[in-house]
Formats: C-alpha cells, sequence, structure tokens
C-alpha cells in the first residue's frame, strides 16, 4: 500500500485568494484611472455565452473562448432585450466587487443569497441629492450573474471570492485532513461521515496523510450509506464521497485536488440512465454554463464505473426489474449522445443499447439480488475487469 | 457549566430493535393459528385516516386514535376504490414483515428504494402450478405504505425495522458521541461537520458526553454554516443542527434523543413565512401523515426562537428589505393559522401579523445588516431576552 505525505497548500491557497483580492483591486484601479482621463470607465468581461463555449477535445474540456463585452458607465442601453442598463449592471459590478473584496481582506464568506440581502439596499446619491429609493439588487436573479462576471473577469473561483453553494454530502475513507485546524481522520467518522462543506479550497482543507487508492463519487447519499456501511473503503482502501445527486461545487472541487495533490484515480459511480451519465460527463468536461471553472473542476481523467447499459446482462439482473424509460428520459438520452464529448465508439454505443433497451437501471435495482450485491460483487468485479469508460 | 455524562444505551436501542423482530415474529404466529385454525387470516392495522388522526392539547402531539383497519387474506375485493385486492396487499404485508425481520437479524439496514427493488420478483406459487409473472410490487408508490403499516401494526419506528430514508444534515457543538464504534468529538468537526446519518437509534448512536446547554435547530445549510463559522456553538454552549430545509427523519430523531436523554431544551430557527411555521411545527408536534410517529420524533417543549413577523421592527431591518408573500403562501398561512395547535394568543397574533404586512423575512435577510448579525446580535438577543414562542 502506498502511502504519501501530502504537502498542505497546493492547490488553492489563502495567498490565491489574497491575489484574487489583488486582481479586484487591479480591475477597480484601471476605472477610476479612466474616470481620471475623462473617458468613459467600463469593464471587459469573458463573454459566457454558448457561441464563446468550445469543447476542447485536447484537454478534455469545456472552454471559455476569448470573446470579452464591454460594460460602459455611461450608457442607459442594455446588451440584450430585458437587460437593465449597462449603467446599472455597472454600479452592479463595481459593487459585489467590493463586497468580494472586504469578504477577501476578512477571511470570510457568505452564501449567495446573504450577498444578494446584503446589496438590498438603495443606491447611493451624492450628498445634497435627493436620497434614490431605487435598490441595487432587487431579486437575487441579478446578483447571481454579477458573481459570475466577477469570477471570470478577476478569474477567481467562487470560492476564492468568499461566496459559498449550498452543501450537499458526505465523505469517509483512508485519508487524514484538516479542516478549519481540526484534524480529522476520515476512517473513524462512524455512519454519519464528514459533511462535506461548500468551500474546501487550501486556506481551509488540507489533506495530511493519504492511504487511498482510488477515490469512488458515489451519485446517491442511500447507496454511499450502504458502501459506508459494508466498510468498502476499507476493503478496497478508497474515499468514498456522495453528493446527494447532482454534487454541489463543494464535492466535485474537493474531488479534483484529491485527484491532483494526491494524485488519485476517479471513479464515479451513477444510475444508469440519461441523467447519470450527464452527472459524470460535468464531473469529468465540466458544464457549459460554467466552463469558466471547468480548467479548476473537471477531471478529465474521471472514469464510468457504472451502472452500463449493459449491466443487467453482465449480472443477470431478471428483465422485470429495470425501470421502462419515460419520453422525457429518451429525449434527454438523444440530446447527450450528440454532445461531443460522447463521440467515441464505446460511449456511443452504451447510449444507443439503453435507448435500444428502452429501460433504466438505478442503482438500487442490484438490491433484486441481495442489498451488499453492490459492494461485495458489482463493483469489485468491474474494478478487476476494468470494465469502465473513459 | 453543567457536566453532564449520559449513559448509552437509553432511547431506543439494539434491544428495541430485537423486540420489535419478536413482535413481528408474533404477528406471524397469529396469522399461522389462524390458518391452522382453518379460518381467513388477516392482520389488524391502524388506520392511518384522517379520521384516525387527532391533536392531544394535553401531550402537545398529534396522535393516532384507536381505529385499525382488518386485511383478509381470502377477499379480492379493495379497501378504496383503485385500491389493490386485501388478498395482495396481504400478501405484501407479510412479504415486507419478512425482509424487516431478516434485516433486524442480521443487523442490516437499507433503503426503501433498496426494499422496492429487493421485492420486484415475480409472485411465488406452490411448486407444480406455473410460474406468475405478477410481481410482488411494480413500483415504489405500492411498497412505501405497507413499511408504514408495519411499522404502525408493530409499534416500532421505521428505522428499528431497518429502513433508512435520505440523509441530509450536519451537526457541531459541545458533545462527544460514539457512532457506529468511532469516538467522535463533535467540537473539532472543522467547517464540514459531521454529517447526520439516517439511522440515528442507540445502537448506532450513543452519547457519551456532553457540556451543552441547548440544541439549536436551524432551518437552512447556508445559515448553518455561519454559525459554524462564528462559532456560535463554542461562544453559546450549544449543539448547532440543520437539516437543509424540511429536516429529515435522522435529524429530527436526534433532537429528539438529546432533548430527552440529555434533557436539552430545543430552539427552532427558521425563515419567517408559512414555510418556516410548518417545519417547526412538524418538529413541535409532529405530522399528521406520520401521526403514530409523534410519541418518539416530537418535541411538545421546542420553542420557536424565530424569524418573528415581530423582527423586522424589533431589529430595525428596513421596510425594502423582505420580500412580498405570494399567493400561495397567503394560502398556506391562512390554512396554518386554523391548525388547533396555533390557536394560542401569541400564535395568532404572530402569524396574523405576518399576513397583515404582507410580507416574508428570510434567514438571510439579516445580512442587510451585516453577515454576522444573525450570530452575534440577533439570537444573542432573542435568547437573553426570552423572545421565543411555545
Amino acid at each position: 500500500m502506498a502511502k504519501s505525505k501530502a504537502k498542505a497548500g497546493r492547490g488553492t491557497s489563502g495567498r490565491d485568494r489574497a491575489a484574487a483580492g489583488e486582481r479586484i483591486v487591479k480591475l477597480a484601479r484601471s476605472v477610476v484611472q479612466t474616470v481620471r482621463g475623462a473617458d468613459d470607465p467600463f469593464v471587459d468581461i469573458p463573454a459566457r455565452t454558448l457561441s464563446n463555449v468550445q469543447f476542447n477535445a485536447k484537454k478534455g474540456i469545456i472552454e471559455l473562448q476569448g470573446g470579452t463585452q464591454r460594460r460602459y458607465f455611461f450608457s442607459l442601453l442594455g446588451r440584450r432585450k430585458g437587460e437593465g442598463s449597462q449603467a446599472k449592471k455597472f454600479m452592479q459590478t463595481v459593487r459585489v466587487a467590493e463586497v468580494c473584496k472586504r469578504l477577501i481582506d476578512a477571511g470570510d464568506s457568505t452564501s449567495l443569497r446573504d450577498l444578494f440581502y446584503n446589496l438590498k439596499v438603495p443606491i447611493k446619491t451624492p450628498p445634497g441629492t435627493p436620497r434614490s429609493r431605487e435598490l441595487i439588487f432587487l431579486d437575487q436573479s441579478e446578483s447571481d450573474p454579477i458573481i459570475e462576471d466577477i469570477e471570470v473577469t478577476v478569474s477567481a473561483l467562487r470560492e476564492e471570492l468568499g461566496v459559498h453553494a449550498e452543501t450537499k454530502g458526505a465523505m469517509v475513507g483512508p485519508l487524514t485532513i484538516v479542516d478549519n485546524g481540526d484534524t480529522i481522520d476520515l476512517t473513524a467518522m462512524g455512519s454519519g461521515g464528514w459533511a462535506v462543506p461548500s468551500i474546501v479550497e487550501a486556506d481551509v482543507i488540507q489533506f495530511v496523510k493519504s492511504r487511498a487508492q482510488f477515490v469512488l463519487l458515489i451519485e446517491k447519499g442511500a447507496v454511499w450509506q450502504r458502501f459506508n456501511k459494508d466498510r468498502f473503503w476499507e476493503k478496497h482502501q478508497c474515499v468514498i464521497i456522495h453528493g446527494g445527486g447532482q454534487p454541489p461545487r463543494g464535492v466535485r472541487r474537493l474531488v479534483y485536488r484529491m485527484h491532483n495533490e494526491l494524485k488519485l484515480p476517479v471513479y464515479v459511480l451513477v444510475d444508469n440512465d440519461p441523467w447519470g451519465y450527464y452527472i459524470y460527463s460535468v464531473v469529468k468536461q465540466g458544464s457549459i454554463n460554467l466552463a469558466f471553472e471547468s480548467q479548476r473542476m473537471a477531471i478529465p481523467a474521471a472514469r464510468f464505473i457504472g451502472m452500463s447499459s449493459f449491466d443487467a446482462d453482465e449480472f443477470d439482473i431478471p428483465s422485470h426489474v429495470p425501470m421502462p424509460l419515460t419520453d422525457e428520459d429518451r429525449r434527454r438520452a438523444k440530446e447527450i449522445r450528440a454532445y461531443p464529448w460522447f463521440q467515441s465508439k464505446p460511449w456511443q454505443r452504451e447510449i444507443q443499447h439503453m435507448e435500444r433497451l428502452g429501460v433504466k437501471l438505478e442503482l438500487e435495482a442490484l438490491s433484486n439480488k441481495n442489498f451488499s450485491f453492490i459492494t461485495e460483487e458489482y463493483l469489485p468485479r468491474k474494478m478487476r475487469e476494468k470494465r469502465w469508460l473513459d
């Protein structure tokens, strides 16, 4: 068994957070400079439009291209129909950047919703002029995209800016971490496990000692409980982690860090249905919506260990066990089959076989054999026979 | 600060689980006896109908009354329109009871979905007769109510039968627990916390050492993160726990155990909207759907610490901060105002004030002041001034 002593502080650290803060200051300085030069101030924001997104087959990730949009202060026109004026968005961008800078300086973080309420305040007007009744933000649907604007403009992850998402998911395995100063041995976390927080950057979470050979990312919490109960992580010396369905950012980022810093292969175990394929594809290539984060979230080497549409046959699951595909499932399967990153022969074969059979196979379907079939027979055999897709 | 050494094994223990198993055997014996007496075998199942549910004002919980339904083996008629025959339901009941008994004997547990798939098998026919194509269960919507039937018939919680629900939520505080043999110090769980498992009965979770003075149950994970970040549990010597919205069974049952075994008062902190009131009411009185579990899940002494519809005024939240009530919110508020357990004057005043103001106040709205206002000013003052509702 290989023992490795991982160095703390690789990946994103407090230093990186400070650097993100400096990039916000630089942005602000360039705005001030333009104003002093009596020019119309602006910010250039990389365009998060579909036409500016591409799958980089060589790197195996979905990437943002070079296109940018310039947001001027002195413009009352929106960029798109129904959008607020550039002047307003400019002001919003500057105010959100200001809050992020304050969070960085205080070593603090907050949620998207808290940040929205923090800026649900009237627009400041110059001294001596009447007070404005207009609010900086009226709805969270306005503030969320501004955070993304800043992320991509100063090339920082949301987590470095100090903005966290929901928390979901748990983890155990032969790994000792430090979380916010507390040393936590993930082999001694009982039936519950360690709850994966939303922000898992290296200034919060450090890997101290690892005996893990690989990471197993499981789609569902209930199935993860079975893997924990049967102590799969002990028998197979691996980290088991789940994200309660589509894994949240914290889980994805933590798996990314274990893969890159601890050099652990990553296996993804999902339902055999189009939604399972999609969960795998987001872990592997990133998502179209958040293409600018792929470089630090996506894991191109992640392997799809199951469930495969060939598994029912391989493992003698009786034909009355799987559920029929719904119309919605079929529509989604067709979409997914057309994705550029699913064009390899094995993947086309995998998806088309599911469509041909007309059924989906959930992880829990293996309980038709017995409750521990998935941990004692199914997964060990798939690993042993290297029956995964890349 | 009071130190208490809680005894393990109070509340539900492995012994209680075994007792539930014995009650299943007893049920089975009575069926066999009836068959031997050449009578029509039956099971008597307490009726989980609205008319058999009542709020017990003295105990402060929603209770099941004495009505039962008899399910015969030799009847092809359903009890209600569209329901399967009693014969089929009888068979389903016996098969599910059998699986539960096997889980108890093996010290094992499984999910509702796994159990469904485990019994998605053809009905057994006597040797020599043709095989049946009919499945015991075709859909999980059939198997879930059968579990509830068995729970209520043998007076065991689902968790004692070995059937777990989804997991959600996390917990930290000055409390040391044993979870499945691992000793876990909940003051050293970092930013993530201990993930609350679905089954928290005393054969899995034991309380070892507690310095906690109270339990704070927080509606939202993002707000819990703030309480953990600001180390509220350390400053105020309390356990903080969340259930990611409507708390799942594991969280409710664990809070119940801490309340009853560690004698800790329970404070519930939710959004000020009808859904927040409802979350509180389920924690306190139990729910109508699962009235048979109230006795071992509901916490009649739980206190509503906020947010109150009077808080915006009390804490000088500007009027542009709260969100307007939607039509759906208003409809729900009216329903909740009519619940028998909200008939006290202070509660009528609380709900009517929200309706009159026409706005709701989320926990995150306090971030309009500053991100730590909720942990440093709002909650300490509410506790100090005893501004809660019973």
